[in-house]
């Protein structure tokens, strides 16, 4: 399934919708949670119950998906979201280059995050402030949301604990690295778009074949695989759970491949009037604004 | 006002209750909100009227103290916890000589975070995993708890936006940092021990003069004066809010003062078996004992 989080109006509440063809099914109106972060926790059971339910659906629950407007998936994360750095091969030499990063392979997964304020819905501006950052910069990532809480999981455990994939764009002002922390830098408002669905983990059973690419203003800047992460999805769970429960509806963005704008020759940014266009093969298409917020 | 979430016996739902002596009166009984946060997303009304009813509480709304048991001020706390690294003068140069950290002061806030799922009760059990750390290091905080949104806000009026001040031990793995990155190191479960109350700020009106220590089995390792702080409350707080909107529950643990274990000849590291002792001066005190979950 491709789920949604959408309101019907300006005015409505955010709820649930599963994608059929050019309609969304209200998951609420099925007798099922009406919030995505509420069929995670409702488990497993529920989302089969969903599934089963929606051939059956009847029209006073579905909407044109033209006539609504999609929300990020989960809108407010309950945890901080765990970013990935340096998790595709290529992009940790491009960093080595340009950033103060090491050009050596890292021996365990490196693991930031986003405060959940970070979050934005599909289409919505990402904000840049001329005052705080002259070096906004793109990553295309494949977002994991769990399903079920982790605590010391085995690798061969881990995807068993994964509800569905989603894409986000891992927005960082390069310039506000501080003593090496990455949380200001990665963690203002508007630094996470996500979405535009959550597609389902058993529709995804390999996510370590999938095409992601990213584009500003038409160009293409990034395009690789998920089959070059250097530490794959099952291996960042089982390596965060060691030490950190994850819970339902937490979220890792797996790490961005090479092309971001920091490696290029010479440097590229995001400024305002641009358009940021990222894409994860068989889940779908973020496409954000950029825009000036300094004096706003 | 000295808050506290507590449970009036093991089955009971956590609710917010006021220091009052010996006795705890309930918030909810007086028809304020039941909880912390619902308390602190009221609003200042809300609060000022707790203060005014607290005078006619009613015999049913007082509890014994020693009846019931304390849980963190915020048992799970809504966004990442903000922490601040190096923000003591001397912690600066023991963290230098140890630590991979610059010797040079910091010129801007050093900002890292733990996630909700660090928080852990008054009295509950630091967790050693033998299998992730060698190295489980301590540091004694003064909690600084947001009230109303903050975003963009000046320095002058920083402080108006607190709610009150606590205290958190940042337990901090040493071995544990990637690519410098500190979320591991002191993100794992049970490494945010978190209390025993919220002193509203009005009982504080200058944070920036408080003792705080920290004792090891009965031997002080951390004495000093929250005047040390490098970057005060009210910059700290203008500081993250120019990109990272601060919301009302929010907590910014903001550094530790010199005496931590990865400072001391010869490094000193915490064991099962300890007992870890945090005060700051008018708020209270934390007592936690180390034990051992490598095998659990």
């Amino acid at each position: 399934m491709k789920l949604v989080t959408y309101r019907a109006s300006v005015e409505a509440a955010a709820r649930l919708g599963v994608i059929d063809g050019a309609f969304v099914v209200d998951a609420g109106r099925l007798g099922l949670p009406d919030s995505m972060l509420g069929l995670i926790e409702a488990g497993p059971a529920a989302t089969e119950a969903l599934r089963a339910a929606l051939p059956a659906a009847p029209w006073q629950a579905k909407l044109p998906l033209a006539n609504v407007t999609l929300l990020a998936p989960i809108p407010r994360p309950k945890k901080n979201i765990f970013g990935i750095g340096l998790n595709y091969v290529e992009h940790v030499a491009e960093s080595a280059k340009s950033l103060d990063t090491s050009k050596d392979l890292p021996k365990q997964p490196v693991i930031f995050s986003k405060p959940p304020t970070t979050v934005i819905a599909p289409g919505e501006p990402i904000r840049h402030n001329g005052k705080l950052t002259q070096q906004l910069d793109w990553e295309v990532e494949l977002a994991c949301i769990i399903g079920t809480r982790a605590t010391r999981v085995a690798r061969a455990d881990a995807l068993s604990h994964v509800f569905g994939y989603s894409v986000m764009i891992d927005v960082s002002a390069r310039d506000n690295r501080r003593a090496g922390q990455w949380i200001v830098s990665k963690g203002m408002d508007s630094f996470a778009p996500f979405g535009p669905c959550i597609v389902t983990a058993d529709e995804i059973p390999d996510p370590q074949m999938l095409d992601l690419w990213l584009t500003v203003n038409g160009v293409e800047k990034q395009r690789s695989n998920t089959r070059h992460m250097l530490f794959k999805v099952d291996e960042l769970i089982a390596d965060i759970s060691a030490g950190i429960t994850l819970e339902p509806g937490d979220i890792i963005a797996t790490g961005t491949p090479e092309g971001v704008g920091a490696g290029r020759t010479p440097q590229e940014w995001m400024k305002p009037g641009d358009t940021i266009v990222a894409t994860v093969e068989g889940i779908g298409t973020l496409r954000h604004p950029v825009i000036d917020v300094t004096n706003l």
